[in-house]
């Protein structure tokens, strides 16, 4: 079986990591590009290392036949990811890399993205994206709604924790460090090289709509309400989240419980204990390093998780979950070392 | 009056860098500037951004007439300053930029840097160079003992609530991203730009030696043991410190206690209420930025310290010590401002 | 005497380092800052790296009394330059930093700027603002235009040469690398951090309007029509040229005759024959590294200047000129010397 | 078929890229890596991005027991190369990435290397690994000597013009920018980050070795002798190398040629003409891209090559040529898309 995709969306970043990561995935092609800014443009154009490829013009998203489409990627941004999905045929199957499917609950949804939300049959419909922990669901799932990438970063380490009780739940400070390309492609003056490199920065300091996802998250596997602090910030580099979390906890156990959890996923590694892993060592690839690290105050640890943004922090685990609901085998297509230096 | 000064360990990126600010210093001449390996060599041929300054030679520390000399910086690595330091004239004024003579006790010495202290007698006379707490004392020292460049970020937002009590010491969670300059000029292959650049990660994972002062100072300050958890993470970039500090406190007291606290100081500035600073915004410059940011969590906040580690963490740091003194106006070569983009 | 000063187009990145310059310049005080679309704001606000000094809040320009301003520094896009300038008073010192007044051909203007030149009569009183082969008129000057930043860095090489018949005036090929404060403060997609850092490339590949400089004022010394070959490059940095030119010419001369000629500059500094100059000990200042190397063929040769496009490529030549139109010493405000690292 | 191979020199840049590529390539296997300094660690300490993988330990080239292995790569410094082929077995293939064997001439290799060569009767049986241009001879060679990856980007672009008799050999002047991995990972003060960020410098100014292939492989195609005048200079990324060169030629007919060459050719794409490719878009692949652009002087014009150089410019060339000569199709294991941004 070749399965047919349309990336909707094709004229950002994480558009452009699903063609790139479909190139050679021996299971999916790509029948269609949509970017309704840039329809009728050649993808070669718009992005040049993907000049090698025999690949579709891009289009408007009207000009796809959806009938002849296996698997949808919407790779569009917040808020229109809805208005158009709410237009597609209802039996296709459909990944959404933005935030619009991800809150289970309407308050939280208006609270954190400022209007009421425009498809709530739809939200009741999905599936949410973090594959380790929904993998069962995403089987069988119509609509999966893809994990904020500094949310994924934060969960992997602490989900496990929380579940097994063995990390305090209201002592979770979590900081990142993420690189510049999950604000997308958009031309923003403080996204400029000018602006960004040769600094560091903290960002949305006022609060980050991913803390949504932790409490959502957090609070259903710990079975009661979880808030955390969560405080990102803005390194000078393209792709990659580090976070590093300090909570309470016995140090050795909390790495016991992470290295049993993840010993038989694919994707997750934990590092040696008392290591921390670097973003420079997952580049490019749809792995995600775990580490833990004593704090020198008793009963206090360091928990880190570093992945790439743009592959398991979004079009990676995009393709890892469309693998498994069209049925490929889940690791298809997605294990290509990282890119390192 | 003009200042002869020598400068030991001028092969360094902080003996470069107090070339580079006693260059346009109105009180201050390089008289003298050695770095044993170097010896014989221009400076120009070591740093070529010098080449335009009508310099002395490299010379070896003993060929040195410290009888013509006001001040000497030392800028040599730890453990052989206290060496170096012993056999110098008693009376000669001394601003050393390592970690010989930072800690009091000399158990704290032993523990962190893993050998008893050699030159005690040096230790008792040392002042700590955080000129903002340490003026009055600054002013008639004979050996200043420059501060650790993290430790310097780290106190200036916390040192004036644990004094004033508006902050838990127990609860104090800092976290920071620093540039490569601060782990020197030698060769490394963990400092090469092939293993730094595009990558973000924690070092010292197991216990950074700065702890030692946070402990020392904010214990003295607070009147009871502190202790904190601290995790420093290497950023892409040559210059810049900025620390991020979890506590438990009301964020507009904090941010109105610290305004009060530095508004008469000329060089450390604190930004608007829940802003957080840059490190790009003091690049190159003796200026400290600090802000305040509340947490969504009540009763908790976010302080926030941007520092150039290589001027107001360590050379622009000694300068200011140097000019208190020497006598001269403190802020004297001190004012040019940041270099940004 | 303090000059008082005001700077057009103070919301860029020339404009910022102006004020940069500005801020401890003994002889010079910022009275006025307009920037049109960001009128009312505080300086603080649009660079906080400027956030110490005590700066007037931007206006508009025709809200500046120019009765009171003694030297006007325009920092403004093209085109709309000379329509600025067409309406200041005509007594008024100006040095311009934008494009509009350095062709003395108008048909030259035209055929590179893609429209006839609004301004003939004040083009025709300007002086070109290379400082060390204009200084004298210079000193008389009212309307300066300075120099672009790459035709700057390939000036300070080849005019003496040229000057000196010791270069083959049809045989000159350069190339640059060039950082990216060049193109800027506007939000554009080319620009962004993702889309520049890691990686090289060239730019303005059908003919960069530098070229029309190199044309102008390498034809008036050499006596004849000359034109050169000259390929710009990108480099992933915030500042900083480096000019290499490939010659026809002997080595140990040409390494001669410039070492003559700028013997008594203070801001041109020629390095020793056989090395190349870095962007990187330059980055910061005012100064400019000329360099020359053998070629392996015979008669062959490489000329190089390093410079930072942000001080001797646009603004700092802007402050020498305006000391020199002023009555002030040259180097005044300009000797700060380079951040390294 | 699953070929055995063993990686000589595992613990460099070079080496690391091979594991990378053949981890997902479905005809071969890592069976051996020696590394002899870090004899006895895995590869996963020294080289964390490969901690996924099942790999063999680190041993030393003695310990490899070669009767096993149907390939060797050979990623070992300079001179210690032929000393280190010269005991393997005679019928083992090698595909060697040094420069050791790339130097028809005895006394070519003398001039460039200060030695003279210590394995001519291997040098004699050695192929030039340049694939698209010695592709029959690389089918049935033993012996395969890697390109010089600066060399590989100059001859993309012209060998087949000085094929064609369609530019001057007497005019090529020849420049690049490079990224730092090039220089391997021995720790050295000029590739510190510190010192290669945020800047732009030549490099090799006296002569760079890759010279002499230019000679070697120009002059055997150009039926005469012909050198190039060649200034490589350092760009501050990690990976990449953009050749730009000025030559004496009519710019449609050299485009035309070009993309009539390389047609066919699955790794070389020509840009559309008056186009320059970029590092950036084959950052992590085995693509080189070509482009042509005119300069603005008739009959002149300017010819880039851009590649990544631990890629098509080392590893990537050594697997492609490995493929030929094992017989496996050329491009397996090799098509992965360029990693962008």
């Amino acid at each position: 079986m070749m399965a047919d995709v349309a990336i909707l969306g094709a004229s950002g970043y994480t558009g452009a990591e699903l063609v790139r990561l479909i190139a050679t995935h021996p299971g999916m092609r790509v029948a269609a590009l949509a970017a309704d800014r840039r329809a009728g443009a050649a993808m070669a154009k718009v992005f040049p290392h993907l000049a090698h490829l025999d690949l579709p013009t891009l289009c408007r998203i009207e000009d796809i036949d959806f009938s002849k489409i296996d698997m949808a990627f919407c790779a569009l941004p917040h808020a229109t990811t809805q208005e158009v999905v709410s237009v597609l045929p209802r039996d296709l199957k459909i990944v959404d890399l933005s935030a619009d499917f991800r809150l289970n609950d309407p308050a939280a949804y208006a609270q954190w993205y400022g209007r009421p939300h425009g498809a709530l049959e739809l939200q009741a419909e999905a599936v949410y994206g973090l594959t380790e922990f929904y993998r069962e669901a995403l089987r069988s799932a119509r609509l999966i709604a893809g994990t904020g990438c500094n949310a994924a970063s934060g969960m992997f380490p602490v989900l496990p924790l929380l579940a097994e009780r063995l990390i305090d739940p209201d002592e979770i400070v979590m900081t990142l460090g993420a690189g510049v390309s999950g604000a997308g492609r958009a031309a923003k003056e403080a996204m400029l090289h000018a602006e960004v490199s040769e600094g560091f920065s903290a960002y949305s300091v006022s609060g980050h709509r991913h803390m949504a996802e932790f409490s959502q998250e957090f609070s259903k596997v710990a079975g009661r309400p979880v808030e955390v602090s969560f405080m990102p910030h803005l390194a000078p580099m393209n792709r990659g989240i580090l976070t590093t979390i300090h909570v309470r906890g016995d140090a050795p156990a909390l790495h016991a419980a992470l290295a049993a959890r993840y010993a038989d996923e694919p994707f997750v590694h934990v590092t040696p204990f008392g290591t921390a892993p670097h973003t420079r060592h997952v580049r490019g690839s749809n792995f995600a390093h775990v580490g833990v690290v004593a704090d020198r105050r008793p009963g206090r640890s360091y928990l880190f998780c570093a992945l790439d943004n743009l592959v398991k922090g979004s079009s990676g685990q995009a393709v890892q979950n469309a693998n498994l609901a069209l049925g490929l085998p889940e690791t298809e297509g997605l294990m290509a070392a990282p890119l390192f230096p």
